[in-house]
């Protein structure tokens, strides 16, 4: 488990040995067998989905028009605890990183292209890392997407909300200094 | 000194007791008398300047009808290392805080509106924390300037540069997303 080593793992052990109730072991170990069946990926989104309907592809009130893609179902959960978007997603699976091998045939392009081209989505907004990976699958989508009827656009960079300029770094300043907006 | 305990303050008397030739000691103590006396803050723009005359103000090559307004002379220093800045500055000396008793009499007000009114400047820049001192602070000269024939922006929030959405918090997230911009 991510943050977990040896001496956690061991106070986790001991503590279902010892301070756990039997039942409630068979009941974690149960829910825990069952998740993978329970919970499954959206066909069309990528989204997870409990059961076999994705609770937004098949909410009608949502802009079937603005499609948000992001690199895994985690970024879905982290957009919609905004409460600002309502449009759908496409979940890429992966970010493209040559140096791991990890190349263009994971992000599930042919169903994004589909949807753009069947679907009347009109806008594609990029939710990626700013980061080398991130900056690089951007530009590859933004490569294979600009030939279709479809407004890119990108999260925008500048200052965290609630942060101090003392603690924002150089790059970030120069990017929040060219992204300025009318206030 | 910010982030000198009285572990560390030992430990530099006593480097500097065990360690520094009496003649470095002197020219420390020589170059620390002198500080105040050599660098000045710019009495049109408030940034620091060594000698009679300001750096930033008197360079010709900068754009004057730009001015970004800054808290303390420290941010001026963080936009210049940016290089992406080339126009002047006027530095507020502090943000708005009521509960600390820091009022708007503290913001140097009538000289950047002096400026304004006959210096040709046509855009401000607020570079102000994120912070509830700067949102108010940022407010208040919205407030104060808007019937000036100046064009009033502020930098952009956003994700920082070379930051994995994993780490962002909601509310820049959801900024990020409102201040999206074309890719």
């Amino acid at each position: 488990m991510p943050g977990v080593g040896r001496r956690t793992a061991e106070r986790y052990a001991f503590d279902l040995l010892l301070e756990w109730k039997k039942s409630e072991i068979e009941e974690f170990a149960h829910t825990l067998s069952e998740l993978k069946s329970a919970i499954s990926q959206c066909q069309e989104c990528g989204a997870l989905q409990e059961g076999a309907s994705c609770p937004i592809c098949s909410d009608g009130a949502r802009r079937k028009e603005l499609v948000c893609i992001v690199a895994s179902p985690r970024e879905v959960f982290a957009m919609e605890a905004t409460g600002e978007y309502r449009g759908c997603y496409h979940v890429l699976g992966a970010l493209l990183s040559p140096l791991d091998g990890r190349g263009e045939e994971l992000l599930n392009l042919p169903k994004i292209i589909r949807r753009i081209q069947t679907g009347g989505v009109k806008e594609v907004i990029l939710a990626l890392d700013s980061t080398l990976e991130g900056d690089a699958t951007a530009l590859y989508l933004k490569q294979e997407l600009e030939n279709l009827p479809v407004s890119i656009s990108r999260l925008a960079f500048g200052i965290p909300v609630g942060s101090s300029l003392e603690y924002v770094d150089g790059g970030t300043l120069a990017r929040a200094f060219l992204g300025r907006a009318h206030f």
